[in-house]
């Protein structure tokens, strides 16, 4: 399991090259190089953003996908439907990364003639940080909104039993000298890894964050990881119907209307032996700039921030109001001085598969201060 | 302030009757008799689905914007931007209900072509209730999304004061015996009128839902009312800058997109003195008819619901797992039974408008069983 903000026995490596390694090592996998280049820079920017839950961590995981032949490396995605502002891909069961980064290219040349554009996946893979998609479209100037389903995790409101993903919403707009505005929200409390990372450090559980088997709250880790998460909000006292109603709504825009699998049909988070699958992932473009000058939108958006990052603060507030998207983009700047930092036992596995695809490892050195 | 389950001194008015008589009031503003009658009609849909604090309780205030000269009841909204899968609406400081309705309908027109349309408001009033337009698009065979901007009640994470709004969220599908699954939610913990409930009935609070003036939590309504809402999720610690990313990023597609007010900047709920109100609503619409058969969409959501309704239960489980939308269209069918029940203050409220434009309030009897 990944770690979060306190890796043990922390060991640095280049981000750029640890990217080519990545690159690679999904080549020798029987990927194109222009394929195998989105997957690396997409699992890099979860790394370089503190996710490590979605980055290379996960790279023994994608490997033994196809090793088992569940995930189809050399395949391409497919424009099944092309209307002027909806599309539908079949990625065909190979790498979501680059099916996504395809739809959502598309999706943005269709919105700068429409105004804005909806495309949706099926048949697709994990396709790393939702918010990798919604920054790229933030990019180009638009707002972009970018969803997943994914395994079943997550017990519905009154449910005893996962049955929907932890399916996650981000949306990213551009904001001018505050950078770019990044939601990118699991719609449960918290996401697994973070039950993980607790059982890891022997912490118990607050009331909201999982259930036990028995339907009961889950106060330790264990309890957790053999019951469910729930949903953003907890239980129904506290208004958890919401967190469940969002997660039913991305995948009602993702499985249900890109005919991929929805809710408890996902088979298991990188199960090799379950099955494809055939998730499914939408993408919304919508162009500013086509309303009024290409300044208004962002200069509207820079004086909101303004506005809420000089707001008055709560007695115990750990520093002033934030951004979403702020701390991942401190996490950026970190790793561009630091490097990447990982734990020994992630850095393990990466060279474990340096090893077997004859791609040297980049050299690791101590964090910088 | 309008009841929710527990009227005091009920009594019950025969919805289309309601409607009729709510529709004459606001043509007597001066507002022409199709407007009206979207006005009445979404306002009713508030008293028929349970939701009184949007409906005919707040005619009274209504009619107080249109006196004080803050909203013009007689303006149609204009399209002024109208690209194939973007439109841009001037409400022209009139009906919120109306050009939402207007907004809404031609950008399920545009989708039937471009499979997805997106449509802003600027210069809106209140809508009603969020809902309303969602499951219209879902009566239209789409998927339907709605989003307002609000005046500021909650507190962004870490902020002391109010500076954002409830923010609502409302998506909609059609899901075949099942009826519409429709999420209509605000992105704070509770909405306003909740702790004015709980005044009321001189509940105390649980953390979570609001902060007192000093930004601690407020454990009464009364220290509720003069603090601030919290996000969806309360606290930091409890994943509350979801609920604030969530509401921020309706401001950004609303308020921020379309150039209308957002945040802070928003007057207070009905004043008569601050100014017009502004606001900004967004319409999502997509065809999922685009992309596979009529049928097909449909069939997956009822194979979904019924998924999700023969869950198996947490021990404490007030009943089966619902699907968003179930409890308000409950209430709707008791409405369509027993009329729309409200209580004597609001009764007495809207007598007192049926006697000053001279339109006789239908007559109201005890509630059937």
């Amino acid at each position: 399991m990944p770690v979060y903000q306190d890796p043990d026995d922390p060991r640095a490596l280049d981000a750029g090259a640890l990217t080519r390694w990545t690159a690679a090592v999904v080549e020798r996998l029987g990927t194109p190089q222009d394929v195998a280049a989105d997957v690396a820079e997409i699992l890099l920017a979860s790394d370089r953003r503190g996710i490590a839950s979605h980055g290379t961590a996960r790279l023994p995981q994608y490997v033994a996908l196809v090793d088992a032949g569940v995930v189809d490396p050399g395949a391409r995605p497919l424009l099944e439907k092309d209307l002027p502002a909806l599309a539908r891909w079949d990625a065909r069961n190979g790498w979501g990364h680059h099916a996504s980064r395809v739809a959502l290219d598309h999706a943005i040349e269709r919105a700068r003639t429409a105004g804005s554009c909806t495309a949706v996946i099926r048949r697709s893979n994990h396709y790393g940080i939702a918010g990798w998609y919604a920054i790229r479209a933030a990019e180009a100037g638009m707002i972009g909104m970018s969803l997943t389903n994914s395994s079943p995790l997550v017990a519905p409101t009154r449910a005893r039993i996962p049955m929907i993903g932890t399916n996650p919403i981000a949306v990213a707009a551009p904001a001018g000298r505050f950078g770019t505005l990044c939601l990118d929200m699991a719609t449960s409390t918290v996401p697994r890894g973070r039950i993980e990372v607790a059982a890891r450090r022997g912490e118990s559980l607050p009331v909201g964050w999982a259930i036990d088997v028995d339907g009961s709250p889950a106060r330790t880790p264990e309890a957790a990881l053999r019951g469910a998460l729930q949903p953003l909000g907890g239980g129904e006292e506290t208004a958890g119907y919401k967190g469940y109603g969002l997660s039913l709504i991305v995948d009602v825009l993702t499985g249900i209307l890109g005919d991929a699998a929805f809710g408890p049909n996902i088979v298991p988070l990188f199960s090799t032996h379950a099955g494809i699958a055939d998730l499914g992932q939408l993408f919304w473009v919508i162009d500013p700039a086509a309303l009024d000058d290409a300044d208004g939108f962002v200069a509207r958006m820079e004086r909101y921030c303004e506005q809420l990052t000089s707001a008055p603060l709560i007695p115990d507030a750990p520093g002033r109001v934030l951004i979403p998207g702020e701390p991942e983009a401190e996490a950026e700047r970190i790793a561009a001085r630091r490097g990447i930092v990982i734990d020994r036992e992630h850095h393990e596995a990466l060279g474990r598969i340096a090893e077997r695809f004859g791609v040297p490892l980049p050299p690791a050195g101590a964090p910088a201060a």
